[in-house]
């Protein structure tokens, strides 16, 4: 079966294309009331939806956005995603998404498809590989593309695209003041890629926590990890091994690992080791015990990415700047006072 | 700053629009190879890239496919989305996509949308609420809609579009045989939604594995869940009062919120209950004992759709068939031998 078009609702309502055009089109043209009730009433009759296509050529807009992510099947960009989606749809926005695995590369080839297919906007996690030479593309890209691009997550080094992330550093000094204030002094670290902005901003918050208290940093008390599972045996070992009571894991992810390998060693968690993630995934509160955690207001930070890249596109002046979240403590079972 | 066009690549190369408009489309007329390659080469340089809405006006393709899915947070539809959107870009396709958080209206406000934006097919996960009036519009939507669709994880009953999904009998057998096999005989069922037909294939698959074995089927060794945590407290509490040794829970999840519990009352597992999940998603490697489960091959299912569907846009005739896929069982630590 056809859609109807146009000219069906023309041929419905007895007008000509042009005035349903004007009518359907809220062009500001004199046109009588009488006449607008019989194009509509046709247009609820047939169905009639405009072929947006056509609209797009027309309006120079598609109400469409991008959106560029590392991978959907990391809980945190599922969440993002997700939120992303339902606030562009409330906007009366499609999204078309791409996964890039991290690979640079494949992040500019997102850029290249969603600008063929004439996006209104792209919002973009930038890949974490080292930096390519499809990484210099994508900043020449983005420095000249026309099309508004927001951050979500990571800023853009060597951009001026504006962004949307949380407050890594203040993430850092909640969970480490929790830990303080429970009377722990020998704090393990078991951080993300040291290399990312993330993590190091984490591990500024962790410090200045430290000053705070008046205790010492002590850099042999970090254990680098990857954000994923894997180093968590080799973690908890030279963590135990350095005698700290409490371990900083700056993703949930990471943290869990720490928990199967704390119950593998029959040590339990909080009163042989505290733990602290960050992220606060829904399985933290599965977990025996909930895991104690730092959260992102994930779907908070979608929705703003979403407006913000709107009033980018509906051509509000804007400084290009950084939109911080505030992290929040979740206080679960995994810290123990002492 | 805007982008090259055909024009530009005209005047670059000294030809006509229509002689640079019939090398880039491939048109079947005569040019010779030294002004193809003179063209080509201000492409190149130009870097121009054709305008997607104009090339669709004209081929009446898009190169977009839409996805409709319950919930992207829920790790199962994130990792088959992914899966999708991959082998969507492989084929030179990008995914347009919409959470319908299991409500039919919203199902069918996006079938409305995507064909609005002349998507090439559509990739559908039917929310499973009850049945509404909606369900009865998308229902005449789909068997009117000129555009391609395929169900995947769940048939759409009532209509004869294909399908792309899991044998859920074999599962249910799978898993209720290795319960057998390990020696147990009273075994609990704590099932999903039993309108849902996925539940009610598992359910088949563990009332003939049983017949199989010689042992009768008792209903009063079933609890209804909802595929979500919740019910595990009442669940466990019932299914121990009945004498059972044994759990078969419909889906990870459920087996998640029983771990949780039993923890909770000091059981072990799987000393003092066995448990075997369903869906194989990340987590179960995590917890300790790691759970033994079902796998489902999500990307295999996620690729196979589209192959598929593009299969239909490419008007291949084909029948409305079920593209049912195998299951496996994943042994892991979560069930003992008595």
């Amino acid at each position: 079966m056809s859609r109807p078009t146009m000219r069906d609702v023309a041929k419905k309502s007895g007008f000509s294309i042009t005035t349903v055009s004007f009518v359907l089109n809220n062009k500001t043209v004199s046109i009588p009331q009488q006449t607008k009730d019989k194009i509509y009433e046709a247009v609820r009759e047939l169905r009639y939806r405009p072929n947006q296509l056509a609209v797009s050529l027309t309006t120079k807009k598609t109400k469409v956005l991008g959106l560029i992510i590392p991978d959907n099947s990391n809980l945190f960009f599922a969440e993002l995603s997700k939120a992303i989606e339902i606030t562009a749809r409330e906007e009366g926005y499609s999204l078309i998404y791409g996964n890039s695995n991290n690979n640079p590369k494949t992040d500019l080839e997102y850029m290249h498809v969603f600008t063929d297919h004439q996006v209104d906007g792209i919002i973009f996690t930038k890949s974490t590989s080292p930096p390519l030479e499809e990484d210099e593309e994508s900043l020449a890209f983005i420095s000249k593309s026309a099309t508004p691009i927001i951050a979500v997550d990571r800023m853009i080094p060597g951009s001026n695209v504006p962004s949307v992330m949380l407050n890594h550093l203040k993430g850092g000094q909640l969970a480490t003041r929790h830990l303080i204030e429970s009377g722990h002094r020998r704090i393990g670290c078991f951080t993300g890629p040291l290399e990312l902005a993330s993590s190091m901003e984490r591990l500024k918050g962790y410090r200045s926590a430290l000053a705070e208290a008046g205790i010492e940093y002590d850099d042999t008390l970090l254990f680098e990890g990857n954000y994923q599972l894997g180093r968590e045996e080799e973690a908890l070992e030279y963590l135990l091994q350095r005698g700290v009571s409490a371990i900083f894991s700056f993703n949930d992810i990471m943290a869990f690992g720490l928990y199967r390998e704390a119950q593998r060693r029959h040590l339990s968690i909080p009163r042989d080791i505290s733990i602290v993630g960050f992220d606060d995934i829904p399985f933290c509160s599965i977990l025996l015990p909930g895991l104690t955690t730092i959260r992102q207001p994930i779907a908070d930070m979608g929705k703003c990415a979403v407006k913000v890249l709107l009033d980018r596109i509906n051509g509000a002046e804007q400084p290009n700047e950084n939109h911080l979240f505030e992290p929040q403590l979740i206080l679960r079972e995994s810290v123990r006072p002492v």
